[in-house]
């Protein structure tokens, strides 16, 4: 994958230093693992407090040694669990400004929000980046067609893997020699990949434009990934979900599903799309900004179910519809299979 | 209608000192005329500088007698030609906050972004309303279904008569005794309403829930009335349209179009859609929130058309598509069927 290029999308200073804070537990160092997992050459070292024990398996380093080892940015990697900055990392988070390190964070509460922060930021010059809060300046969109291809994962609904889809097959076009960029648009998607636009907490009225600026103009062969949000079929989060497939004007989609889930999280009563209408709706709504999209397969996160079970679904259901059916995180022929699809 | 009921949506004090600047020029007193027009019960007079010459037709009052006459909020109501707020019309807001009066205003600029305004604010303890700014604390959406009725215009296009038609369907419902409020979602409906939402300035995750707040639950044959946004034909804000569509959960959507129009407005290449494709695709994406959603008929903008041209094709339209064809503006029997058919 090539590297983020110039435009109006956040762009966050790398390589990083992973700041694993005083965790004891690794269920919250979720990104921190996201990060050495999917962006592992961007990650140098990782630093660590007493009496924390939570490990990425990266050498530990403090802050200047990281500096002089390459990294340019503290990236925050722990979400604590009382949602804010504790006290305990702040004099840690100071150390990494007056080492030269900028900080990022993905948290609610916003860095500049804590004056000693904002404070030792200001005295060495160092930014501090939210990759929660959306870059100035955002322009309304077009609608006009952009050159390269894109790809955009949807779902039928949100948090069932259309992150980890977009990331996948980045990788796969990547490992075939395609010339591909996942383009982010969640805080975590944007740390992996060193830039992007947090859509959702992009204004209305922007967030086509949004989509726009994420995926430009491209060479005819160049292919962008887009990581898709929320669901055309969600009562909160349609909107976001419109805006980023005007924007991005996907040649391709690939549909997102978790077999077993029956209600739209957050919105009881609401029942999960059938696989067909999620298709329909994307490619009706899609053919606005792009006439010629279509749909080259599904991904299904089947973290529930056995191995059997659902290499057994996967291939029922592909035969169904007409379409390859693959869990990413199983791989395998079936994931080869939507991966020719996509290209194809 | 009744007055706008405690909510989460902005809620300006009335009733308003209206003020024309120095303008010269009628053309930049829309905001003005429109308060004049749709909401003269909350204009109590206006307020002109040196050497302007534009009127509203109201009785010409200082800030400190129209406050001792009732008034509670000076609203700017000329758009000045640079956009900014004249360096002439600062001392004369001064004098409105002194007087006791709030100020609104529906420029891009914010009211406290002027030094002397902000300080004259605090000084005295008054509120600078910049209704182009949401109000804070909007939720995300819940999907569930509230109590009352609703209706939503929605467009082929933006720009051509969403806020008119919403106004003159809501004010026909409160002549025949229906109990109703207009929900304004742009600026200046904001300010005839003396309240709501400016949608588009909505963070997209909480594009549905605001509109959610919008129309509160309210008694059973209460109308709520909903201005419409954009188009979901319209590459850049099919967002808003979808998440006020999906939030607001109209059981009624009236199709607002303006004959002769063959382009979207900002996007060239983008054909405007048919009439049938915009009923169809509004209300195939508004049963996900209101299985019931029907479409009442069609307002046609027929300025640029003579009288007898407008009737003749809104016979014809009408018969075609066996629903009413009104323009609000023009009224008589056409307008009279679509209110029937609102209600019906």
């Amino acid at each position: 994958m090539s590297s983020f290029p110039g435009n109006a999308a956040l762009r966050l200073p790398t390589p990083y230093l992973l700041f694993l804070g005083d965790s004891v537990e690794g269920g919250y160092a979720k990104t921190a693992f996201g990060l050495r997992d999917w962006a592992g050459d961007k990650c140098i070292a990782e630093y660590r407090l007493a009496p924390g024990t939570v490990t990425a398996g990266l050498p530990m380093m403090s802050p200047a040694a990281a500096y002089a080892a390459g990294a340019r940015a503290l990236v925050i990697g722990v979400a604590p669990s009382g949602g804010g900055i504790a006290a305990a990392w702040v004099p840690a988070l100071v150390e990494a400004l007056e080492a030269g390190l900028d900080l990022v964070s993905g948290m609610h509460v916003r860095l500049g929000d804590v004056p000693q922060l904002a404070a030792a930021a200001a005295k060495h010059g160092r930014a501090l980046i939210d990759v929660r809060v959306p870059p100035a300046g955002l322009p309304v969109g077009t609608g006009r067609k952009r050159t390269g291809k894109r790809l955009l994962t949807v779902g039928t609904d949100c948090a069932l893997g259309k992150k980890y889809t977009a990331l996948s097959l980045a990788n796969a076009f990547a490992e075939r020699g395609v010339d591909v960029d996942f383009r982010a648009t969640g805080q975590t998607g944007i740390m992996i990949a060193g830039g992007g636009i947090p859509m959702d907490a992009v204004v209305s009225d922007f967030e086509a434009g949004a989509a726009e600026v994420l995926s430009p103009d491209a060479a005819p062969d160049h292919w962008d990934v887009v990581e898709g949000q929320g669901s055309l079929f969600h009562p909160a989060y349609a909107a976001v979900s419109l805006g980023l497939l005007h924007g991005s004007q996907p040649d391709v989609i690939v549909v997102c599903h978790q077999p077993g889930r029956t209600e739209i999280l957050g919105a009881p009563g609401y029942v999960i799309p059938s696989l067909e209408e999620t298709v329909e709706l994307n490619l009706l709504l899609g053919r606005r900004t792009n006439p010629a999209i279509r749909c080259a397969g599904f991904a299904f996160n089947t973290g529930d179910m056995d191995a059997a079970e659902a290499e057994a679904l996967m291939d029922a259901e592909s035969k169904r519809l007409g379409l390859p059916v693959a869990d990413p995180i199983r791989g395998g022929d079936a994931f080869k299979k939507l991966v020719d699809n996509c290209l194809g």
